[in-house]
């Protein structure tokens, strides 16, 4: 949206179910996704980052609050839970995204992975065994900062395996994903989407700052190296693997205020979805009364 | 402090060191500690709920870049880490200081760990077993949601084991902090004191909420019954383990806003006191400078 969009917009708010101008259809072409859009979202005078910040507080209660219900629900037997699964090339606000839009869940909720170069025992097994063991517990939000989808990523870019393993990969992945959604969990894929131009500014300002450049890693510009082909590996990963239940939203992530409330839209969409009821007691709660009006231990 | 003191102040903040105040040290008396009491903190005019948010909110952003300081250095090979124990009787506000004080902490900076009643796997253990498992990596803010404590306060008041195993196990606690500690870890202990009356009031309410009465357990009241008995256990763990290395706290309970800007305050000082700096990056900034300025990746 140019400034000159923004301009014209006086209401602030959602237009359009963010669920399905993001989502990864039939025929979905990265190329033709704008990282500087802001889809759904009409904007005020403000430029967007206040707009933003209100409209993430404005809905952070709900969220925790849906948490809470699923939480609840498992205490009695519930086996839902909910993935969130986030993917982005080197600084697209991964981070930003835990910290901003899931860290309004009580950590209790929570569990959330960032998932790394595989150690030498995780290298011992298939690619999909360190990620088992990090699915999310009924009753919890898991979160993976990067994911089983890195195997199709760098590992096609690089390739770290022999081409026709990572091949089997695509449908090894279809295969777990629909099991977790057959256990009960939710899946919501996000992939955010920053452009070069975009990726070249923040890791200068990491260099910059010294309370930033821990964070930068020289091989940050050598992944950089290969955007096209990277681009083309999530153009693969995304159309291949974006079903009706684990769908595949593409987020333009270089507004970072706009990434934070379509994510959060994401996940509230996804808890809303699941209709979540404060679970029936299985004891009897007057009789409960009275035993508890009765106890006095410290008298 | 009654309504009366609390008129009489104007200032509000902080009047002493909190962790003067709380810690447990020799001669110390749990009996002697009012649950109702907000010792160092002076109120306002408000009553203390409003002060408390204020304090709490003013201090989030600190404790969240101290986190993120202590796991940049360990990305430079700093061992440092923070583990939180919190233990309490039921209802006293363990939930709370999860979500509204370590909840201020990013989501990736923290690992949060409520133990259970044990499986029978960690049965099949030492009851050290299952805690070493979750200890916090460096970089890290652990958090316990109970702890190895059960294992000498429901352990000693239910007997679930025999009576000079538990007797044992105050040592083997001391042996294993003192590991924690020579590896890196800063512990804190916190006991939130609540009194009798007070726990009666919060179950009644959770048996009276719809969205509460799901937190409520027949056994709560059967726990109860034994009052008198677990604060003499909790009385002996506390003398028996607060050691200069990792002391114990007892933060008065009965008022929730007191009971998280006190554990606040814990952690500040706990992670202030590792006087954290940026850590010094191991690669040339002006040569990355130059590498990042020529690579244009998409052009």
């Amino acid at each position: 949206m140019s400034k000159a969009d923004s301009a014209k917009n006086t209401a602030t708010g959602w237009s359009a179910d963010v669920r399905e101008l993001l989502r990864v259809g039939p025929g979905f072409d990265l190329t033709a996704v704008d990282p500087d859009s802001a889809p759904g979202f009409e904007l005020g005078k403000r430029g967007g980052t206040a707009e933003g910040a209100e409209e993430l507080a404005r809905n952070a209660q709900e969220l925790n609050d849906l948490q809470e219900r699923l939480f609840a629900n498992s205490r009695y037997g519930g086996t839902r839970s909910l993935l969130l699964i986030v993917q982005a090339m080197d600084t697209a606000g991964k981070g930003g995204i835990v910290e901003h839009v899931v860290g309004e869940i009580s950590p209790e909720g929570l569990s959330v992975y960032a998932f790394k170069k595989p150690t030498p025992e995780e290298l011992e097994h298939d690619f999909l065994w360190r990620v088992r063991r990090r699915t999310p517990a009924a009753g919890m939000v898991g979160v993976f900062d990067r994911s089983h989808y890195e195997d199709v990523l760098i590992g096609r870019v690089r390739a770290l395996a022999p081409a026709e393993q990572i091949e089997q990969r695509y449908g090894q992945i279809l295969e777990f994903e629909r099991e977790l959604v057959a256990a009960g969990t939710t899946i919501v894929k996000v992939m955010l989407h920053i452009s070069a131009d975009e990726q070249k500014k923040r890791l200068a300002d990491r260099l910059d700052r010294p309370d930033k450049v821990w964070k930068y890693n020289p091989s940050d510009v050598d992944e950089r190296a290969l955007w096209p082909q990277y681009q083309q590996a999530y153009q693969l990963a995304l159309e291949r693997t974006s079903t009706t239940d684990a769908p595949w939203f593409v987020v333009p992530a270089n507004h970072k205020w706009y990434a934070r409330i379509a994510v959060q839209q994401l996940l509230l969409g996804a808890l809303r979805g699941l209709d979540l009821q404060w679970p029936a007691v299985d004891f009897d709660v007057g009789a409960e009364k009275t035993r508890l009006a009765t106890s006095n231990p410290a008298g």
